[in-house]
Order: C-alpha cells, then structure tokens, then sequence
C-alpha cells in the first residue's frame, strides 16, 4: 500500500475528549473514527488489524470444531419474551418499533437465536454435541460508552454457542474453549489470566472471564503469586498477602449455562438412545473483538505511538525513502524494494510521500509497524532495518531483508 | 468437513410457504435458516458461499484501488437530516429512539457516514481521489420481503463510495468500477448486463443497474439483440423488434452523484491547487451480497439440487463412501482420500454417516458441490469421479483425481 493513497493521513493532535491510551493512538494513527459517543468506524489499518485479530480466533475456533455462520442483528420481540429477556435486559438492549407496531431487538447477544435454530434442526442425540460461531456486531447501550474504543455501544464480538446431551460433555467442551482462548490471547502476545466472576444479566452461576493487565483496565483482579490463576474483585476470598492486586481488561468470557437457563425456557430438547425427549445443555462464549483491539494498544505502546505485535501489525514492513528533491534513484530502489517484498508475501506500506524525514519517523513510530526500512542517500547499497521495539539500527542488502521477513515467527 | 457433524443436517420437504426456488433449495439443503420474515441465518454451507463471494468482490475492488474499512449501523438522526433523508427515506428506514429520548437510524445504506468521514478527513486535493468499501448490514423495511433470501430486510451488502476533485474524474473511476462489477459476475458464473434506470430514493439521475437474467427475476429488462447491452423497462424507448424481454435479478448497482446531492448538502469540500475551496465529485457503488447468494441458486440448480459454480461452491469435492455394514476397507480407504485431498488444499466434504446410498446420492444432489467422488466395493481399487452438471462417471487413481482438483480453473 502506498501512504500516500492511504486513507485517512494521520492527525498531530489526539481528540479533545479522549482519555485512553487507545483512544488519542488510535484516533491519531488513523485506525479508528469517531461517529458518535461509543461508536466507531473501522478504518483500513484499524479494519486490517481486525482482520488479524479475527484469523487468529478462526483458527482456534475451527480448532475445536466450532462452525461458522452468521445470525440476523435485528431480532423479534417474541423470541427475548421466552426467557423474560425482554423486559430483564431492557437496559442494555435497543428496541424499536417498525411502522406496522411490529417489536424488535438489536442483538446485544444471541443466545436466544442460537436456541431458536437449535430447536428447529437438533432432533436426535445424533445431532449432539454442536459447536456454532460467528463475528457479528452487537449493540449494547451502554450509559457511558468511555475508553476509546473498549467499551462501545455498537462493536465487533465473536461469540460461540455449544449444546452437549449431558453436563460432562458441556463442562468436557468449557474446558477445551477456555484453552483455546488462552491460546488466542498467547498469539496476540497477551498475558491473560482466568477469573472467576459472576454472570450478570447471562446467569446466575459464576462465570469465566479472561482478563489482560494493563494500566487503563476497569476491572480489578487478584492474580494468585506465581501461578496463572486470577480472582476477580467481586468473588475474592483469601489472604490479600498471598495475590497481587492489579487493573485488567476482561476480554473474553465463557458461560457454562446447563439445561436451566435457556434449555427449558425455550424448549430445546433431543431424542436420546433411549427414544426419551431430554433437555440440551447449553453453554456460550464471547471475545470481544473491537476491545482486544483497543486493548493491544493500551499494552503495546510507548510515548511515541503503537507498539503491534507482529501477530496483530496492519503491515509488517513500513519502508520509508528519504530524498533530497527528486532523486530517482532512491525512489527506483524503494520501488525495488518494495515489489521484492510484495512477491514474497510481505504486507508492506511504503511511504512515498513527498514530505520531511521528520514527519515520516514520527508517523512511522505512531503507526507502529513492527519494522521499520528507510532507503537514502546515507544508506547507500544498503537498507537501514530497524524494528519498532528496538532502538538497534543494522544495514542490510535486499535479500538479507527479505530473508529475515519470510523467517520470522509470525 | 465431515458431513456427520455438519450443521444442520438436510430436510427431507421445503418451507411450506417458500414459492421461490432459492427459498426451497437454499432451506432444504441447509444454507440459510429463517428468523423471521426477510431475516435468515446464514448456516455454516451459506456462510462458505457468501465468504466466497466476498473474496472475489475483494480481489476486483482491491484491484481498482478500493480501500476496505467498516462502519457502524447504527447513525444519529441528525446526520441524515442534513440531507433531509431521515424524512425522504423514512418508509424503508429503521428508526428507533433510546431511552434518553435520542433517535437513531439503521444502515440502510451509508453515504451520509461516508460523507462525514470526508470532510473530517480530506483537506486538500492531495487527499483525493479515494475510493472505499465495506461489506456490512443493510436494513430496509421491505413491505413484503419475498424470493427467498433475495429480497429481505436484513441482508449483506458490498458498497464502495468515491470522492474526486472533478466531475471528468468520477466518471473515469465510474467506468473501472463498472467494468469491475462485470468482472465479479463473470467469475462467479453469470451472464450479466447493464441497464440503466432511474435512481430511486438515492438520485434523481439515471443509475446504471447490472442485470442477471433469471426466471425468478422481478425486473424486466430489453437486451439489444447480440449485444450486451440492455434498457430497464422504465426507460425503455426504441423498437422492440430489436430487443428480447427477459426477466432477470438485479444484482448491483452504481450511481454518479456529482458534487450536488451530497457534497453541498453536507459541505464536503477540499482545497484545490490554488487554494481555492472546492466540493468534492461524490459516488456510490453496491452490490447485494446476499442476493447473489440467491441469485446463483436460480441460476444454476436441476430438479435435483443446486449446481454451485467452482468459484463459490461451499466445497469442491464431496466424498461418498458406501459400504455395507461395516466395512473397515472402505472407510479406510475414505480417510486416506479425505486426508490426501485436504493437504493438497482441496475443500471436501466427506459423507461419512451411516445412511443408505440413495440418502447420500440424494443430499450430494441437493447440495450441488462441483465434485462427487464415491468409494464402494463396486469402485474396488479406484475412485468414481462425477461432476454435478454431468451424467458421466468415470473410475480415476487417487492420483488422477488430486491432479485434477489441483489443476481445474476455479
């Protein structure tokens, strides 16, 4: 991609009202815009990094037998009546009115869609166990939508439902989802922990949550001294001495819900061996997709800009060339360079700009693409290389370039 | 995939109020599922299409330099007054007020959104032209949401919006996307034509539609006899004697709005070379996602099932294997094609269930994958081969039939 074309330019100011770390980087990079209090347009490299963001938990959710789909947003009113939802989550949920006085809800979530599509086409003890997922938006009104980007009214989520026959094989599953989250959160290059926490409008047993430390969490947990387990605030019973007190960003969460909650509401039954009609059990599992975009930039980050892990870079490479007027050589090698890349599979923005050296580092380390290779006149044959967590420059010849880009861990 | 755990499994009997034959096929086979009326599911087969048919539009609009992003669906009120369509559009626009009395609309489609963004972000003439695109949820309130998943009041949308300094180099930009879209229809398998019509709530210019002529179609359109070339019944003049009436789908559609309808409505304006404040050529470009889905089914299915084009069948190949009780052999051999094929990247899908042969004849009918490949004692050493728009079987080596999928066009 060349910058020049890129749309939108970065900003040198962050928006007045914004707070977070996510919000002024974000905002200023030119990943996100602001239409409204809590919501917000993906922008191309904000859009590329959801991309990521989204093959990563694909990858794991097809890893465990999840499959994909995709659910309406606008729900009727009759299906949230079931399990009294309507009423219980009006807070929370945007409902309206078409002109033929007909009800409906946006989707804050989609347990009771999952549960409508489980009762018409799950039969028989056949049809279980089931694992279903989608990306989806969902809409949540929240009364402050703060923290950039981490708490939205409208925002990306990946949600996954499962139905077992019986409570080993849900709890069996639980287990193997939570894994995979871990997972997922270790490819960002997160350190997550594990709360126990209470469910909220989902349920009244206690649920999972995934928590990230980060300094602009508004979550307080207690992680347990050199182990990975963590409790949250609300349920934390111990010794104070033996935890350290940190602020966390919940970004994911897993209830295990039975046959209770919204099998019986709903009717969601199977034929078992026996030809005996048994409740599904049921159980659903979100990240929140938008968030652990805001919430990579709350962790990676320094007084300069964004910090992508590599998994997560809109780019890998931002090649910058640096000219006096119009010398054509620099630019034909930039271009070399980055046709060369192109070829070998390496996302590469190239700032072609026609601006000063200056503007281009500093909208380089805003950006913050994990490496950083200028052309000039000083560097000569060479490339100078430079990764974005590192202030260590070395120069390289173009295939030393390429070769260390197509060996690199991801 | 293995069939067994595919969601959800294949009805034996169609909708009972389904009249359209991409509303029996897509539900019998397990495509899509109704929420309500215009408001389907996309099951995990339909979803695999869809993401198909989402790669190809992606590549074309990459092509011309569109850049993906992602906006919300949710608007305030006061955005689509300035143009005065939260009144004009009020009929197919979803409309809803919070609880703080706040009004939103719904994405029926989002030239206001695309509009802000400009004047926050374009300046100076060095930030045009752009071109962006997203695929997200459009909501219109059709007042009766027919055909299938061809016309509802939620569905996917692809649309692209461009900004230019001059009205020469719209138009330009207009004709690449054009000869973009007929790119797109192309690769997936249609026959396509560009009408041109009148422009609805979005113009008072002529638009230019692009027609796929099908039975089902609710367009009339008169093609120039051996030409590609065809006029929408509206703005039909001429003789008939030289045109052919065919009913066809309307699958996209693309309109230059220049610098009035919008720009001056919403005061999006740049800087040209001269310092001088201009407003910007503005346009917009969509293509119904979902609707081709439909539109395909149309198209292309016997009395049978569905015949899914290469470039966006769900699988290429769909393995059988037939075996009386329970014959280890056979399902050996099963594995060994399942495997092979899938690490040389071939999508398959492999009928692994314990039913009768005609069961699994019927459902690979249904579904319509490009590939059937059988396994039974009567194919002994080798594989049966038969493509579903053909009769013809032939028996290959598992050689043969992995140098075949590698090397078949898409």
């Amino acid at each position: 991609m060349l910058q020049s074309q890129l749309f939108p330019k970065t900003k040198k100011e962050s928006p007045k009202d914004a707070v977070s770390i996510n919000h002024k980087l974000l905002v200023r990079a030119g990943f996100i815009d602001q239409l409204m209090a809590g919501s917000w347009t993906l922008l191309p490299l904000g859009w590329r990094v959801i991309n990521k963001i989204i093959g990563i938990i694909r990858e794991e959710m097809n890893a465990i037998g999840g499959q994909e789909l995709l659910m309406p947003l606008m729900h009727p009113k009759e299906i949230w009546n079931e399990t009294g939802r309507w009423e219980s989550a009006k807070e929370v949920m945007y409902q309206l009115t078409d002109a033929r006085k007909k009800e409906f809800a946006l989707s804050f979530t989609h347990e009771e869609i999952v549960m409508d599509l489980l009762r018409k086409h799950v039969n028989s003890y056949n049809d279980l166990p089931v694992a279903m997922y989608h990306f989806s938006t969902k809409f949540r009104n929240e009364l402050r939508p703060t923290g950039g980007i981490l708490r939205g009214r409208e925002f990306l989520m990946k949600d996954l439902y499962s139905a077992h026959q019986t409570e080993e094989d849900m709890n069996d599953y639980y287990e193997k989802v939570s894994d995979a989250y871990i997972k997922i959160f270790n490819r960002i290059g997160f350190d997550s922990y594990i709360t126990e926490a209470a469910g909220g409008v989902f349920t009244e047993n206690r649920t999972r949550e995934f928590q990230v430390v980060a300094e602009a969490g508004e979550d307080t947990i207690y992680i347990k001294k050199d182990t990975k387990k963590a409790l949250n605030k609300e349920v934390f019973e111990g010794n104070l001495d033996d935890y350290e007190e940190k602020r966390s960003i919940e970004v994911g969460n897993i209830f295990p819900f039975g046959d209770k909650k919204y099998s019986e509401k709903m009717n969601v039954t199977y034929q078992d061996r026996d030809g005996q009609s048994k409740l599904v059990y049921f159980a659903s599992y979100g990240i929140g997709v938008t968030r652990l975009l805001g919430t990579a930039v709350e962790v990676f980050h320094d007084e300069r800009g964004i910090i992508w892990p590599k998994s997560i870079a809109p780019y890998q490479v931002h090649l910058i060339e640096l000219k006096k007027e119009r010398n054509e050589e620099i630019k034909k090698k930039a271009e070399e360079i980055y046709d060369k890349l192109q070829n070998a599979g390496v996302e590469i923005l190239w700032d072609d700009r026609e601006v000063m050296a200056g503007e281009k580092f500093a909208d380089a380390d805003l950006i913050g693409i994990p490496v950083r290779l200028v052309v000039s006149e000083k560097s000569g044959d060479k490339i100078e290389w430079k990764e974005r967590n590192s202030d260590k420059t070395e120069l390289l010849q173009l295939d030393e370039v390429i070769e260390r880009m197509c060996t690199r861990e991801k």
